[in-house]
């Protein structure tokens, strides 16, 4: 039985409501030059009052020392084990541009790329051309089939593009055609399972057509795909929690990750602000609201120290309209670290602090890493935030007798 | 592997005794009034003294957010995963009045209800009827019969009966028939699996006979049976720790759990001082040794905090004769938390204190929730607790060479 087996059967519906806040990429590192992190750098009065008068602790997204891309990052944070509920990369890549998958389609990650006249791969990104020349050339490409499967391609942003086969039966079981490194030419796909070589076959099919249709368009003169898969079918949040859920998301990928696990998806605008307003005004109408917040994590990428922090002062000063609201239950995390220092999404545990009637509180008085080390919640996975957070707004009944 | 295959592949004999003393509810939550908990609000100076001199920590019975039974709670105290050994309703009830299960029984939890004139429920508790009633519909009813099976009823409290069926092959892969709502009517008992329909079609026909004897005896005109149980089949105490164990209890369900993993049961009296005697007494014939009080939960249940602080401060002066006996391994927790202020078990993780030569002593000078988030023990899980102890007592070889 695993974990979320174990909470459908105890789950139950109570009249409290969870606020689940995420900060993306909320943990950081000190500055070297200050030996501070960001959250300790940082301004952060409504914060720090609620650490005083919630639970804090540190969480591993899926365990100590394994970085999380986004999308386990918040699967974890849904409460499903994101190394069993996997998301394939090009299901990710489809979410981040608002792509809803149909059934049976595959999706792929592609690169657009530099081969040389003998077909080695000399630029894995040709030369990052620009997002313009990307959709110029995936319209170029768009209404190919191959074996009367048809391909779409869409472009993200500068060489990125999703593809989508559609069409007869595929299996998502293949191997990349991207090698990931330069100088070899890109690899045939192969099927991990005997029942996809057709779809394999197809892949193959379409990608030598690209090569014929792009040979002259240099720098951009050849395809990578990577991360063939279908979209998962995960049990939804109605069935396991019992929850009715809305998702507040301003980012594709995050709506779309929630979409995975059955949330409604809310219109809303890009501040934080905006987000709170949309959840002020569907209040009565959910017991669950996912809230993300996306600029920590993007100045924590860019290595931008001080554009991390101004975030986390932001999202500080909009709080009291959250808090106005009163939710039973309210939980502030985020799905991984991203250290300015490291520019990158880290393995670090993440802060993650609860606030409820019934959450015993801990004696830390500040929202930060160091602090929160003390907490009353120790070091948790991830994957237990829900449960706990369903526990104290008495969603769940005791398990056996 | 699971983890009593890894212990029972390294375990031991050695001279040194173990002493787990449950609390029962241990764990609790801060009382409005004050901002203190049971724990905090007792004055505890025994075992704040033992906390100075141990290792502390917090346990989690099953996860975080989840909130145990009884019997999930002590198996894992015992060391045994309680989602993998899960002891079914039906026989923790006949465990909690003393019965033992004979191989092939099956036993269910039953209530005595009242159905209106067209089979619907109306209460689900037969308007809580007097335990005295409960054992005269019992008696009515006794030395019934289905197809070859014998089914015997024995009284709990108020409207809560046993119900025992033997003879034949019984399966207990059934359906409950309590529906576990008013407004239908009984369900019929189904089989989960195929080779349980004939020991369906028993308990249906048993369910039918009993309708129609207790009609006119309104309101317990009907009864409702869930948790169809057979006694399980768990490894022993001896087998995986090579412990010679004796569980001295009060009250029967407590003693039941620890026949199921093969404990000794001692006869003993009503309060700890006879508990603690009754150890003196069998203190050279047994190696481990597990005590259990049930005060502290039963206030806790009543939601009655002053009475769960007055039971904390009478555990604690009976403490010196336990002391006395100088065991070399004394572990002092319980099987969950049983806050006042919920009035009922509850998912807090539970405090857990281990006193031995080589425990690695921390900082901790006093015992609480708050006092032990600071402890040697960190947040652990309950089924660690046996490991540990097992492993203080030199009762555990290495892993691996």
């Amino acid at each position: 039985m695993n974990n979320l087996e174990l909470i459908k059967g105890i789950s139950r519906t109570s009249p409290e409501k969870i606020v689940l806040l995420v900060i993306d990429g909320l943990g950081g590192l000190p500055n070297p030059k200050t030996g501070r992190t960001e959250l300790e750098t940082a301004r952060l009065p409504n914060l720090d009052a609620l650490a005083a008068r919630g639970i804090c602790g540190l969480a591993d997204p899926i365990a100590p020392g394994i970085t999380p891309g986004s999308g386990p990052g918040h699967l974890a944070l849904f409460g499903y084990d994101p190394v069993e509920y996997n998301v394939g990369r090009g299901v990710l890549e489809a979410l981040g541009i608002d792509i809803e998958l149909k059934e049976g389609e595959i999706a792929a990650r592609g690169n657009f790329c530099s081969i040389d006249e003998k077909g080695i791969i000399t630029d894995r990104r040709a030369g990052r051309i620009s997002t313009e020349k990307c959709a110029e050339l995936c319209q170029l490409l768009d209404g190919m089939s191959a074996n009367g499967v048809d391909i779409k391609l869409y472009a993200v942003k500068e060489h990125r593009f999703v593809s989508i086969f559609h069409g007869g039966y595929l299996h998502e079981e293949l191997t990349d055609s991207d090698p990931s490194r330069t100088g070899v030419a890109p690899l045939k796909v192969a099927a991990e399972k005997t029942i996809a070589g057709g779809t394999a076959s197809i892949v193959n099919e379409f990608i030598a057509k690209v090569r014929d249709v792009l040979k002259g368009h240099s720098p951009a003169n050849m395809i990578l795909l990577r991360g063939f898969s279908k979209k998962p079918n995960f049990p939804s949040m109605q069935a396991i929690y019992k929850l009715n859920p809305l998702a507040i998301a301003v980012y594709p990928m995050y709506r779309g990750l929630a979409k995975l696990v059955g949330m409604d998806i809310a219109r809303t605008g890009l501040s934080l602000e905006d987000e709170i307003k949309t959840l002020k005004d569907n209040f009565a109408k959910y017991d669950f609201f996912f809230l993300h917040v996306k600029q920590t994590d993007t100045a924590g990428e860019d290595g931008d120290f001080a554009r991390k922090v101004k975030a986390l002062e932001q999202i500080d000063a909009a709080l009291p309209g959250l808090i106005d609201l009163k939710p039973d239950i309210l939980v502030i995390t985020g799905d991984h670290s991203t250290p300015a220092v490291l520019g990158a999404h880290s393995w670090h545990p993440v802060p993650v602090l609860l606030c409820a009637k019934y959450c015993r509180t801990d004696g830390v008085k500040e929202f930060s890493e160091k602090a929160f080390l003390a907490g009353g919640l120790g070091r948790i996975k991830t994957t237990d935030i829900m449960p706990l957070a369903m526990a104290n707004a008495l969603k769940l009944t005791k398990f056996g007798a």
